[in-house]
């Protein structure tokens, strides 16, 4: 089965029977589906399956987890007090859509539904459960965490590698080194191709909020100059951005471990993040 | 060691490091100190205890953990997008002090904290770790938890026993459920304990609203006329619900087993529940 479809086939499984009461599950579905591109999930699975995959159920539900956790930072970054984003993905944003009090609900909501999907795994996981634990719930939490990453974006002076490290890298790290975990894979050695995929991807994303298309992703640009929020093309330029993404995904690209699926793995970590990037700046830069 | 000085020492244990970036730590401590009675993390110490306690350290996470996702519905409860309650427990609010987008984010911390903590008590849980996260998980999620009861409130059709089942009841099931897997006992008989604990609570709760004087716990009265939620008393009367309040507390001091610890246990839902009901009404009701 294709990753993307194993990673869709995963959040529906997790979902059934939990998207009550009725109003409730209906905004939770429209939040997550159709989702993005499914990054940091397709990106367990990737690690999974090139550390063997011998868990199949656990590399799911931790791919499933980490999208949960992305998913209801973006219902909960949408809401006004925020980012006051009225589209997300090419439709109303959830509290647009539902209400506030709604999204309010549907974020906290994703985020249980995160840790019901681990305790889903935990007979199949046996004692690779506590690892998964650790590493999801600090990844979404504080003080390193997703969490964390969202409160720095309104500090005076915020440290754009910490606030990254956290508001992006964080759950990154955590779907490598879960992903790793699942499948009884080396969790140093995935947790540091995570967290320069993540550096990587904060990049891309940066890149595409200053010089991308508005709503080309499914998201509105030049979100960072309206919220005042740190943004790396301030710091290298839009050309030197686009080299240092370059150089982040071939060091990226260089760290999975040779084996037989880390080919795939490859070129799924490239087609992720290069997407991001109009290409007459890939050409420029090149 | 006073079981609530031990609940206190918990929850900081498990907060310490963790509050961080510094404006949104020093509100999340706001969000939980000084705290209110710590009845769900009490009663599931002392549910642990009567089961003999025999790994502490995870009691101690349990019984944190539920308090911190009590805190956090709170805390995102008092939003203005649901009760717009400008004080909680006699001072601001947390976002009536520290403003909208941080306690969103205290709230958020804070559920991502009752995960981290359970991670903490991971290596001492062993298999025990399972069934705590599943839980504890499911009393606060969807479809029977605390986020399915806060969206219940606001449905047209409501059924008030399903209502305070999710609302109130399941985190008490899991403070109990949760205290007797950390102690190795039995968790039917304690999650049936738990559930009469929570209904009775629930009742409390409505009669305080209805009938209790306005601060007097720490909370306005009167909140659940102004926002139209359900609330027991329109049932059964104001004198018919302190009757079944005192009928729940003899029923659940009744479910209690026989042991060493079972008297100071019983005395503990005694004390808990009765404070809620003012004086002359539990005279007038006997």
């Amino acid at each position: 089965m294709h990753v993307k479809a194993r990673v869709e086939r995963a959040l529906r499984r997790h979902l059934n029977g939990r998207d009550k009461p009725y109003d409730l599950g209906e905004a939770m579905r429209y939040a997550l589906f159709p989702g993005g591109a499914r990054v940091r999930p397709s990106f367990a699975l990737g690690v999974a399956m090139a550390c063997g995959d011998d868990r199949p159920t656990v590399t799911d539900a931790v791919g499933a987890a980490v999208e949960f956790l992305h998913c209801a930072s973006l219902v909960h970054d949408d809401l006004p007090c925020f980012d006051d984003a009225h589209e997300r993905r090419g439709k109303p944003s959830v509290h647009a859509r539902f209400g506030e009090a709604t999204a309010l609900l549907v974020g906290d909501g994703l985020i249980m539904l995160a840790f019901q999907t681990i305790a889903d795994a935990a007979p199949a996981a046996g004692d690779r459960l506590g690892p998964i634990l650790r590493i999801v719930s600090d990844s979404a939490g504080m003080p390193r965490g997703l969490v964390s990453g969202q409160a720095m974006e309104s500090e005076e002076a915020c440290m754009i590698p910490a606030y990254h490290a956290a508001k992006t890298g964080a759950l990154f790290e955590a779907a490598a080194a879960g992903g790793a975990i699942a499948a009884g894979g080396d969790v140093e050695i995935w947790r540091e191709v995570g967290a320069k995929l993540g550096e990587a991807y904060q990049i891309a994303d940066d890149i595409h909020d200053r010089a991308g298309t508005n709503g080309a992703l499914g998201k509105p640009t030049g979100q960072d100059e309206r919220f005042g929020r740190p943004n790396s093309v301030d710091e290298h330029g839009l050309q030197g951005a686009v080299r240092v993404l370059k150089r982040l995904i071939a060091e990226t690209v260089e760290a999975v471990p040779d084996n037989a699926e880390a080919a795939s793995l490859r070129a799924l970590i490239g087609a992720q993040t290069e997407r991001f990037v109009p290409k007459d700046l890939v050409t420029a830069a090149a």
